[in-house]
This record gives structure tokens, C-alpha cells and sequence, in this order.
């Protein structure tokens, strides 16, 4: 159905996805690709909106709205943005997808991750990644990433850090699930190792 | 689980829900029953700004977007505002509910009435209504009701008589599918007569 190539970048927030979605944005361009980069949530003036929302009623949103408007938001901007670019035959890199929502809301809230996924299904038109590359960080290199000045470590960061591990665990499940479709990198090791799997990889699709 | 009874209000734009929920919620209150009076969509702040999305993008909006930010609406309304006024024993007087999506949705648009359905299921964890009334009106009358001063009959008005009979006839398929649910009344009766309909129906029940 499209000749383009779909990569989604997954991972906690200090695992360098931007760094590795820049470095092989220039990589594919220099190879005479067109690359379309994008993100969600906020991709699309509509995902912004919703966004706002979401963000600006956090305390006061019920769990099941926040799922369906961030699956809204999804829904607009694989239509409008991801559908398009694949039909034309572009490289789409994009940072954090369905197994974002899968992982953070399944482990961090009431609802069911299966029913997470099926939201999410449903919204795209069961449009899947042709790779996804997820930067594996363990909570300890994660702190000290966020945080390096800090020494103390207090409860708030214990729990910080457990449910990093809880979100980590549920990514490695997911990629475990679908060994296919995923390639797990250290995101521990140097950037440059990094984007040479990376590219590894990706050549091995184009 | 609740003590209340959550009462929804179906049918046409020009079929007179609003007058019957006024008279049905006038009665109810003359009883010393609490009565709650909502609408869907837009019964929250959330929903409001929900509505606004899809009001002032309808233009660009991908029809599962669309069916999404409604769902949202949905969770956090029933969520946040109807479950509430339930649990305190009230009774909740809606004007459109699910019924609505999957008339609408299911008939004008791309998508299949059972996922609308599944959809606003999951948003507002099963909540049914314990009497659904629809007002049902042919579309001959709803023309002569919305628009009573023109008496050309163009191709636009053809169109949108066609639509009318298509949701008319989408609720009475629902209607027929969920008999104890369901009070259909004609709409084209006298308002007294309708509201003493509802109001033998409703006594039923409390």
C-alpha cells in the first residue's frame, strides 16, 4: 500500500531519542531520501489543541478521556501527516508512538494496555512501524542524565525511579513481544555506537 | 451501584427534546425529586473545548479523530458529572447520548456503527440509560418545523431529507433492538400530550 519507510524512536525521557532522530535524519537525506520528522502527542495544529487540554486539565481529566484524546490526536495525525508522507514515499521518524501509550499508560494508570493498543489500532487503521528502535536506559543512568547536580536521593526520586523501571520493563516486554519489528539499543553507550546500529539496521529496510 | 435514574433524551434537531426536557424536569422537581439537566456533547469545561476542536476544524478533522475527541467528551462527562449525580440519587435528564453517535456517525459517516458504539462504551465504562425517549419525527414535518418560512423545495433541501430519514430510520432500528430501553414517541403530537407520555413512563420507573 506505501512505499515509504515508517521508524519510531521509543524510550524514556533522557534516553537521547531527539539526538539519534537527528543524527539519522541527516544520514537518510545524505543518502538522497526524503525524511519527514514528527512526533506525538502534538504533530498536528489539531494534536496541539488537544494537547493543551490534556496538559492543562491533568488533575482534573478522567483517565479514559485523556486515552481517547490522546488516540485522537493519533488518529489526525497518522490521516494527515504519517499516511500522506508514507504514500509518497518518504522516511517518517518519528518520536514515540503506540508503544508509548501502551507503555506509559498501562503501567502508570488504571486502565488496561490491551485495550490501550486496541484504542490506538483502531484510530491509526492498524498502521504498524516498519522498525522501531527503543533506547533501553536503566533508571540509575536515567537520574544521573536528568540530574546530575543532585546528590541527595530522596523518596521522591526513589518512586521516580521505580516507575521508570516499571515504564523500562513494559517497553522491554513490548519489543520482546515483536522481536520483528524492534531493535533495542543501550542507551548507555556512546551516541556515535548508537547511530552506527542504528543505520545498521535501517539500511538493511531501505 | 446508583440510586438514580439516568434518563436520555434522542431525535432529530426540530423534534422538541428541549421543551420535553423542560417539562419533564419542571414535573420531576414537583415530585421533590433532584434533577440534574445535561447534553452531550459539551457538558464539561473539558467537553467545551473538545467542541471547540471539532467545530473549528470539522473542515480538516479525520473522521476517526472526530469520533475520538466525542468519546473523550463522553468519558469525562459521564465520569466527572453524570455517575456523580447518580450516586447522590438524582435524576440525570440528558440531551443526546450514545444513541446519538451511532445514528449520526454510523449513517453519515465512514465508520462502522458498532465500533462507534464500542467506543462510547469503553468511555463511559457501560453506563446505559435506565429510559431512552425518542422523538421521533418524519422529515416532512421536521422540514415544515426548521424551516417554515421557504416553500422551495431545492436539491439541498432533497439532500438533507434524505439524511434526515436516514438517522430517523437508524433510530428506530436502535429503538427496535432495545424495546424495555426505548419510548418512542411521535413527535408530531401535541407537546402536552407528549409530556404525558413521558410522564407515565417516568413515574414507572421511580
Amino acid at each position: 500500500m506505501s512505499s515509504g519507510v515508517f521508524i519510531t524512536l521509543e524510550g524514556g525521557d533522557g534516553s537521547g531519542k531527539t539526538t539519534q532522530a537527528e543524527r539519522l535524519d541527516r544520514w537518510l537525506s545524505e543518502q538522497g531520501r526524503t525524511v519527514l520528522r514528527t512526533r506525538e502527542p502534538g504533530g498536528t495544529a489539531v494534536g496541539v489543541e488537544v494537547r493543551e487540554i490534556v496538559l492543562h486539565h491533568r488533575g482534573d481529566i478522567s483517565p479514559r478521556a485523556e486515552a481517547l484524546l490522546y488516540a485522537a490526536d493519533r488518529a489526525h495525525h497518522v490521516a494527515t501527516v504519517v499516511r500522506p508522507a508514507l504514500e509518497r514515499g518518504d522516511v517518517v521518524i518519528q518520536d514515540r508512538y503506540i508503544d508509548s501509550s501502551v507503555a506509559y499508560q498501562g503501567v502508570g494508570r488504571v486502565l488496561d494496555p490491551d485495550a490501550i493498543r486496541g484504542l490506538s489500532e483502531w484510530a491509526t487503521e492498524g498502521l504498524r512501524p516498519d522498525l522501531t528502535i527503543l533506547l533501553d536506559l536503566d533508571a540509575g543512568a536515567a537520574r544521573g542524565r536528568l540530574d546530575e547536580a543532585r546528590t541527595r536521593y530522596d523518596r521522591l526520586e526513589a518512586e521516580a525511579s521505580e516507575f521508570h523501571d516499571r515504564v523500562r520493563n513494559a517497553y522491554l516486554a513490548i519489543a520482546a513481544a515483536e522481536p520483528d519489528r524492534f531493535l533495542v539499543v543501550d542507551a548507555a553507550l556512546p551516541a556515535d555506537e548508537i547511530a552506527a546500529a542504528i543505520r545498521t539496521r535501517v539500511a538493511e529496510l531501505l
